[in-house]
């Protein structure tokens, strides 16, 4: 028959999945000699079940698990309820994942009427014995009966109203045992039952409480956010109770064996004399530094540092202990794996593989890379001088400023033309997301760390502050108010989406600087990672942070944000409204000498690194203006009379109307582009060219990769990478140098993966544009479902992730698999990367390192997650072998 | 030494690839006997090689060619040139796939001022002499030395002036001579040297002039259309010279085995008496019915039926014959297959079987599924009256009716409502698109055969007439004239499209009538085929038609149609506007009961076959009006002060807005409006089972498919799949009767072709969307791309064919052959089918085959094109076996 119960001295640390963290590692410490209280753990299986059996305990169950309180009380010398001696356990849940707060604990289980005696003649304290008894009878009826909390309280106010007196501590024994008898009395008029006495009757309520606090909305929501299998299961701990609550040579505590918070190596943490674990949770006392407990009890603080180290070498990991001191003697009640910020993450995990704790392997697995990029975010310098206006929610991290916007629309214009905006709205709707996408960062004065604009910007990596509701916004006349400030349309501001400051004025901020640890941990992650990471970087200026960051080059190039520039775009209008080839010609050489500048910018600062540059990519009408706008325009310049500009905005809108798309996305854009017009690729070539001959002439080693947005057919790829060899001839013969480059493209559709073979035969390089190839694969507008109806999917659990966050691996990873395969079978030399925004996210990284990419490319922020998470993934490959 | 040269003797039917269709057949028709004028053929393999040694012809080639004129001398007793009985020769092109009229040809090559004294000498003819000298200097003159035909003319022109002449048989022998010395003087005029008088020279100038022809203007754009590959290269064939032009016991002519036209089994055709060949094309003369050459010669005429039928016999096949009598004697000058209308086509192919000249799978093999397509559309009554009031270009055919319209959304409005227009524009742009969607008809008062209307009409099989200049049309007072005669808007006229006629008022219309050969052949293409063919049918009509045509059931009945009906609009809209559950029940309540009827007819029609019904599929907002419209509504409800309409118009338009999508195509649509708003589907369910039980009670036996689209994802059609066996089991409980049904899915979307594994543990059919999975497949929104660059792209030769009107059997086709494979692994029971436009399209039925669907589905008419094309498919997979 399947075991279903195992006493703390069957289990060990390995059995946590059948035990759950907490029991396994009770065990583990009890195997390893530390004071554990004697106890025995009910599996999660057991949990499951119950489940399966519709929420019913069977009898062989039932038989098992007393047959181990037999044990139990012959181990104790003690017995549940006895009258004389009696034992007390704690009852408490343990899931095979750590669930903190998600589950309910019951102590002092085992106490009646009868036992209550027992425990006051055991210890000779009846003020503790009814303390006891009133503090078990009020968890399990909160825990198992589901008595509101307040009820309770309201009784023991009430006392002390009678009594006139302030704090718990001034009761005494007769007023305890008055609580207990109104807290019977209020369970029968509740539950219209008595408070259950017999004590075996209570352990079995108490186990199947904490079975069912699995189901709890809590722990599903908390399952839901932290992805974990609904079906695990929690097991139940049982443990024989020791008091800290028995004099002023008792008490309890936390210790974490390093600081959580900066990973300094020093114990850390801080308890309570004579007091039980609720006390410390509570926080009706002030807890004591731990450092306190060397001078009040120096043997005890010995032996718990020693335990500290004792148990940091057997986890090879930084704890986080639980104890309890009963009259002088230590007893461990719970050790994990200590919860940390990210700065301390890094610092551990460095510093224990110097200790020789570790292996640098390890360390790197150690670290979680979604956890570290908030080492990376942008963020007010604290030296710096801020008029905090107002403060919200902390909905979205990182620092931003810019002008003050009040509607998207308008965002997204001056975003296009290169002007930072804060959008401020009362709160966020889906019809929002163009100028959340435009602005710097959003600030609202409604909505909570749920809300739209939250979820939003932190799906974005945009700063956001959220609620602020001492701010109030007025559409109409364009401005907020904070207080007496009024801030109008147009103002500074700045945001700390970290700690919800709003601020008015633009203030110094700094950008993420990597810790020596941090960088020490990259440079092993760099040495056992086998892809390649590059950044995807626009400007010069993100070109050089992405290269302190450690980017081996530039795996996408937008040419398109040069083009928006608004000194650029009139330009551009021109180009694309030219009705003669010498007029197009103009506006175009125009633009190319712009472009050869940005070009130039970033190849200095990749000096010696590949960088890729992608021709230009979206429709012709995103660089003209709105059709509603010219529309409004053009009857105001009607009313006016003005004639001539009249004419040109009509004929500005018919232009509009001409390149009017149904579905843009799908249009006349990439390479499409390339071949309708072909003067603008040449003319992109050209700057590129330009660009590298003058940089190679002065020894700066520059290597453009050319890649051609969009293919979806051999053909498009042939034509322009001829155009692009024709060309990058031309100019190199006119400056009398040669550099070298690739010429590559984009693999962004369905199509062009399934022909891989053939473009490969054409192409020097593959970069895959997971955005629109997942847009594609699934049919879906990432614009129009992420704020219709992809929540509401996920919620559904129709999709367990958002596919535009996390790589699709069936579907557009399936296809990814197939055009690698496709396209080494023709050229095997070929360099294939992934420059969508999955390249930053460390799942996806996992998935492009098994399919033997070359490398990822990410936003320049998230270089260093990619290093490590693609470290991470060659070293779980090395495990598999 | 690889040969060139192939005498007449040397070759046979089946060397066309090498001797160019004419070689090959005059060579087959020497082999069996036939009267051929004696000659040989240079190589298609020799015309490549001349392009590939930059157009320059080797000593080798040259060498072989006078050595096989060498041998032609001797077989004809004559010399090439000679002063005396000079052999005079034909020298004409001939490609393996026939290109009529597209490359050129000389006659009585071997003239000079020498030669033609001798042929003076051998016919006692000056007059014969000097015209056969003067044809051949013009013919050569034309096509090898590039002069103007016009300059020619002219001269002749001349001569008769001077004469007073009109005709060119009133010029006598010294009138040629110096029409001869005129044109000598014309060529060294314009070509600076002397006309070539060397016959060996005019004989490789000639084989040059032939080669290069290859390459003309009117060749190439003839392969294009045609689809014929261009490194094909042309054949070249010298013949010795017979004369038609030789007295009233000579002549020439043209004839045909059957009749091309109703392939009726008669000798067909024409001929001149005293002519050569190109007097017949000229169409100076009009020519003579073949039969009364019967009398004219009884003797000839008598070898030529005996000829006719042994080259039917032989070749199997209705020949194309061109012969000349010299003197009494028959000669045959050429024979091929000859074209012939569908009709034709048709008969021809089962005579033939009747006749056991040819199987039944020739027979089908034999007719062209695109021909026959022609044969299956609306035509106007012949018998009907009709006042034609205009007549401009046939440009895409069938007949239809409906109101006139001048602009297109007013087109795409009363579409919508179900009323049935004709849209008339000056001539159409790429923003008219969804009027010529909407419309019946398109009538246009400019533009060609080629123009966007024609093009995009005949894309869409719309009845087109185009470029009709005689109507003139007013947009502003919305009517266009047509003579005296003025049309407006809503007034009801019909088109012709086969003919160009525009006609006031509705005429009587006819639907295709199928003749009884055609029956035959499509029986017998059933007994051959292995797919079902069923029908695209949203109606009892449409339904009523697919069957008669031979449909085996209805592939794809879209239920938004149903939606679009104008009254039932309101209702959808009532829904979609609803705010209470109460108000949104109520309006699906009614669109139910419609629903109902709807369903009742369509499995009425189609009893004892299948019916696979699309679950709603567009985007909710294609329901509503237009945003653009709305907001001039408004303003005009504004200034009329009407409150409650404006307040209802407002709540629209702010809906509009909200619905409003980014990449329609790529939003909430399909199964994600399912999914979204479950209460639409469920209620279309019910309306299905409603309908489908209240005719199996009836003992009517119905097979319903309910077909849930735009899956991607195989939670979608788990839930969904649920949600339609919940509701299919209630209504049949309520109705106390069982009907089987099937539950399937739309492949349509990348991803559900790579998981179509798992999409089918839950899918009983699949369904091949083939239009969206190729615009998703390609990135290609085809809205967008057939109106604004894909004409560009096939043009450019960078894609062979439009993908959406022929397979993507790389792309596309490999999804789907993915599809099938994983599909059929884990249910090999799976119907799968294809729905998508090229369901009608005989290549990409082919490709179906292939791949191992079980049906076709496209539009009624078009199955019987589906049936032919394959049977086709069949048989042509069983000849490679």
């Amino acid at each position: 028959m399947k075991k279903f119960v195992y006493n703390f001295k069957e289990g060990s640390a390995e059995m946590r999945n059948l035990l759950g963290g907490k029991g396994a590692n009770l065990a583990e410490m009890m195997r390893i000699g530390l004071p554990v209280p004697p106890g025995f753990t009910v599996t999660t299986e057991a949990c499951s079940r119950y489940f399966k059996e519709g929420e019913k305990i069977s009898q062989d169950l039932l038989d098992e698990i007393f047959e181990h309180l037999n044990e139990l009380e012959n181990a104790t010398g003690k017995k549940l309820g006895a009258k004389k001696n009696p034992l007390l356990v704690s009852v408490r849940s343990g899931a095979p994942v750590s669930m903190p707060g998600m589950m309910d604990t019951i102590l002092n289980l085992g106490l009646n009427d009868e036992s209550v005696e027992g425990l006051y003649e055991a210890t000779g304290d009846r003020r503790f014995a009814f303390d006891c008894y009133r503090r078990f009878i009020q968890m399990f009826s909160e825990v198992v009966l589901g008595i509101e909390h307040a009820k309770f309280e309201g009784i023991i106010e009430s006392i002390k109203k009678k009594k006139d007196v302030e704090f718990d501590t001034e009761l005494d024994d007769k007023d305890w045992e008055e609580v207990v008898k109104l807290y019977k009395e209020l369970i029968l008029k509740e539950t219209k039952e008595q408070f259950p006495q017999d004590p075996k009757k209570q352990l079995i309520m108490a186990v199947e409480a904490v079975f069912r606090s699995w189901n709890n909305q809590r722990a599903i929501i908390y399952r839901k956010i932290n992805k974990i299998p609904d079906d695990l299961g929690t097991a139940v701990n049982i443990q024989s109770m020791v008091f800290g609550n028995m004099g002023n040579d008792s008490g309890t505590g936390v210790a974490f064996t390093r600081n959580p918070s900066t990973g300094e190596k020093q114990l850390y943490g801080e308890f309570l004399l004579n007091a039980q674990g609720e006390d410390v949770v509570a926080g009706i006392r002030t807890p004591k530094n731990i450092e306190e407990l060397k001078d009040l009890m120096p043997d005890v603080f010995k032996q718990l540092v020693d335990v500290c180290n004792l148990l940091e070498k057997h986890y090879k990991d930084m704890q986080d202990i639980e104890f309890t001191v009963e009259k002088g003697r230590l007893y461990l009640l719970q050790t994990r794996s200590g919860k940390r910020t990210a700065q301390a993450a890094v610092k551990i995990a460095v510093d224990m593989v110097k200790e020789g704790l570790i292996t640098k392997e390890e360390a790197i697995m150690r670290v979680s890379p979604e956890q570290v990029a908030s080492l990376l975010h942008r963020r007010i310098d604290p030296e710096a001088k801020a008029e905090i206006i107002a403060k919200g929610l902390p909905a979205s991290p990182g620092a931003a400023w810019g002008q003050v916007v009040f509607h998207p629309d308008e965002a997204e214009r001056m975003g296009q033309q290169g002007l930072k905006v804060i959008l401020v709205r009362v709160e966020t709707t889906p019809d929002d997301i163009h100028g959340i996408v435009a602005a710097q960062g959003v600030l609202t004065s409604r909505g909570g760390m749920t809300s739209h604009a939250a979820v939003v910007a932190r799906g974005m990596g945009k700063p956001c502050v959220c609620g602020c509701d001492s701010i109030s916004v007025d559409y109409s006349n364009e401005e907020f108010k904070a207080g007496s400030i009024i801030v109008k349309k147009g103002d500074i501001i700045s945001i700390d989406g970290s700690t919800g400051n709003v601020i008015l004025g633009k203030v110094k901020m700094i950008d993420p600087v990597l810790s020596e640890e941090f960088k020490e941990l990259l440079k092993w992650a760099d040495e056992k990672r086998r892809l390649s990471v590059r950044a995807n970087a626009d400007t010069p200026k993100d070109a050089e942070i992405a290269r302190s960051f450690g980017a081996e080059g530039i795996g996408l190039c937008r040419t398109e944000h040069m083009f928006m520039a608004q000194e650029r775009l009139p330009y551009v209008q021109e180009m694309i409204m030219a009705e003669t080839g010498e007029e197009r010609e103009k506006a175009l050489s125009k633009i190319q000498s712009f472009q050869e500048e940005d070009f130039e910018g970033i190849f200095k600062e990749m000096e010696g690194l590949p960088v890729t540059i992608r021709l230009l990519d979206p429709p012709l009408h995103e660089f003209l203006p709105k059709e509603e706008e010219l529309i409004v325009e053009i009857n105001e310049l009607k009313q006016k009379g003005e004639k001539e500009l009249l004419k040109k905005k009509q004929e500005i809108l018919k232009r509009v109307k001409a390149l009017k798309e149904f579905n843009p996305m799908l249009g006349l854009r990439g390479c499409r582009l390339g071949i309708i017009y072909p003067e603008i690729y040449e003319m992109q070539v050209k700057a590129i060219f330009k660009a590298a001959c003058r940089l190679a002439k002065k020894g700066i080693s520059v290597y453009p990769e050319v890649e051609i947005p969009l293919v979806s057919n051999v053909n498009e790829l042939k034509v322009l990478g001829e155009m692009i060899q024709k060309t990058a001839k031309e100019v190199m013969d006119e400056e009398g140098i040669k550099v070298d480059y690739k010429i590559g493209t984009m693999l962004e559709l369905p199509r062009a993966c399934l022909i891989a073979d053939k473009l490969a035969e054409y192409a020097e390089f593959f970069s895959f544009g997971t955005n629109d190839l997942t847009q594609t694969t699934y049919g879906l507008s990432r614009d129009d479902a992420e704020a219709k109806f992809l929540p509401h999917y996920i919620n559904q659990k129709i999709l367990s992730e958002d596919p535009f966050i996390v790589l699709d691996r069936v579907g557009v990873g399936g296809l990814m698999r197939t055009a690698v395969d496709l396209g080494r079978r023709v050229n095997k030399n070929i360099v294939i990367g992934i420059c969508g925004e999955h390249g930053g996210e460390p799942n996806s990284i996992e998935f492009c390192h098994e399919i033997g990419l070359d490398y990822v490319s990410c936003s320049p922020f998230r270089v260093p997650v990619a290093r490590l998470a693609a470290a991470q993934a060659a070293l779980k490959e090395n495990m598999k072998k």
